[in-house]
């Protein structure tokens, strides 16, 4: 029986559209000290470059732009541990909408900081004992807002797609031959908006989903075949990427899409965080730096026939204490 | 009486043939957060992802690609604090010229590991006892190597102006308006293949060479008409910027061409660096930050006629304990 996705390439097309000269185009980065460790041309999408410093404003912008504008008064809801909220308030800055974001207690304050200075109003809970997704369900309900889901979601998952069409565009200019794509992976709504694009254009090139240690419910599902939830009581220093389970819509793309998944530790998520301030010169987040970290670790496949690497970099809003402690080597 | 100057803008297109393909085209970024502080379009151009991390390997592996292959066999030498010891390493080893840089013994360990790293000998001296200038003299005579000055220089300066050619493209790509444009000064190389190139594309450009406090000798030289000395016995964080005096050369370029000089305090430094971590998500060397330390602080000019401003930011090779300890506010 086949499935039908939530997405195709045509609704990525549609979302590049619409945030073309709103969204940044972010640079595709080349560093000779990571080709020599590579022993292959590495290219790296830089999403700290992007609107509230990751991609997360790609899909905000895509879901917000398409309310109608006479329901836009009454505005949006959305979860989020930090990057989702930065990027749905500064969508929902530049359309007039109010924000409302329901976040963690603990999240990072540069996160909570930012996603008020942005104008949202940021409702904080519990992580432990209470429900996200209740709390925003009912404040939406009683407010008539729009819940806005932060990967399952066709738009979202379009939105974000919007950069695997850059990096097809950018490495062809860059006279790159593409073979393998890494990818971080929380939710799964990055890597299947970027698969869904890129497999459009190029489907001979391989996209592994990269997780942290403890949360690898993508990679375990892609083997088991169905969706599987996270190891319980798991810790990682990868806050962006703590999601439980694939999403329903995010899944069966993954699962037609991708050439499996990969998983890294907390230790060469630091270690790669520290080789980016070291020799690229970029300030990347723990959740930002999976895919990173797989290469650097060797942990990602060798290239099948040759062929050159696009890592994704997802974000980078670090808390400055723990990012000090890396750097220092502390 | 007309001054010949040393460079024309033909020698810098002269060295942008040479370097292409072999230098790293760097992007010139915009982030929302930055234009809403200065009240305009500001765009950055990122020197830390050029090859070790600092505009200097443009203008090393221009004038190092100019030896005659049959004497390159003699190697060179250079005296650096860092930034032009790693370029001419890394330039030297892409030819396969012998290097040998003679450096400061209390230079930043980055700088100096990362120097010996790309397989240049390095001759450590007592910045505050001996002349770095002699030993590196006396080598190159000893040895028939050629001498490779870090700013004073023709090919040094036509490489550095490289930078220029690529700010003007790019912002044209960007369809931003270039009014002014802000540039580190030390010896003054940079600012005078940058405003070389810039100025014959688009003369009502101003330029402003940016100094730290206390090493304000171009600012100073330009006003007085005559080349000037740094204070006595000051010091800086900017440890890329502490040259005694504008160059030889390089002064009769920027008097030419340039609307003059700002001066920047460590403190607006450290304030600059900090922001780049928070709101631009990259690395920066304090020498790298006077010109977006200039701009947040409210040094710079305002535009006069409105405008886009660009600002240059020349290198990121910065101590990891200093970086903590300012990122963290420690």
């Amino acid at each position: 029986m086949a499935i039908t996705l939530a997405i195709t390439d045509s609704d990525v097309r549609s979302a590049a559209q619409l945030i073309q000269g709103v969204a940044v185009r972010t640079p595709l980065l080349e560093y000779q000290p990571l080709n020599e460790l590579a022993g292959r041309r590495v290219l790296v999408k830089f999403e700290g470059a992007q609107h509230t410093g990751s991609f997360k404003f790609r899909g905000a912008y895509n879901r917000l732009a398409r309310i109608p504008k006479e329901t836009r008064g009454s505005g949006v809801v959305a979860w989020s541990s930090g990057n989702h909220a930065q990027g749905v308030a500064a969508a929902a800055k530049l359309l007039g909408i109010p924000a409302t974001i329901v976040m963690p207690s603990d999240a990072p304050s540069i996160k909570l900081e930012n996603t008020r200075a942005l104008g949202a109003e940021v409702v904080l809970y519990n992580r432990l004992t209470e429900s996200r997704e209740k709390i925003a369900r009912e404040l939406a309900n009683l407010r008539g807002a729009v819940l806005v889901p932060s990967f399952d979601d066709p738009f979202i998952i379009a939105g974000q797609g919007t950069i695997g069409l850059e990096i097809i565009d950018q490495a062809s200019k860059a006279l790159a031959q593409v073979t393998q794509v890494l990818v971080c992976c929380g939710g799964g709504g990055l890597i299947a908006g970027i698969a869904t694009a890129v497999k459009a254009a190029a489907a001979d090139i391989d996209l592994y989903a990269v997780e942290p240690e403890g949360f690898d419910d993508t990679t375990r599902s892609l083997i088991a075949g169905k969706r599987q939830t996270v190891v319980p009581n798991a810790t990682s220093i990868c806050d962006a990427l703590l999601t439980p389970s694939p999403g329903e819509l995010t899944f069966p793309i993954n699962q037609r899409l991708l050439s499996g998944g990969l998983v890294v530790t907390d230790d060469q998520v630091r270690a790669a965080m520290r080789f980016a301030f070291l020799r690229m010169k970029l300030v990347i987040e723990p959740g930002g730096a999976v895919a990173l970290a797989a290469l650097l670790a060797g942990v990602a496949p060798p290239a099948p026939k040759g062929g050159d690497m696009v890592v994704v970099v997802s974000g980078a809003n670090v808390d400055p204490n723990l990012y000090a402690e890396i750097v220092a080597q502390r």
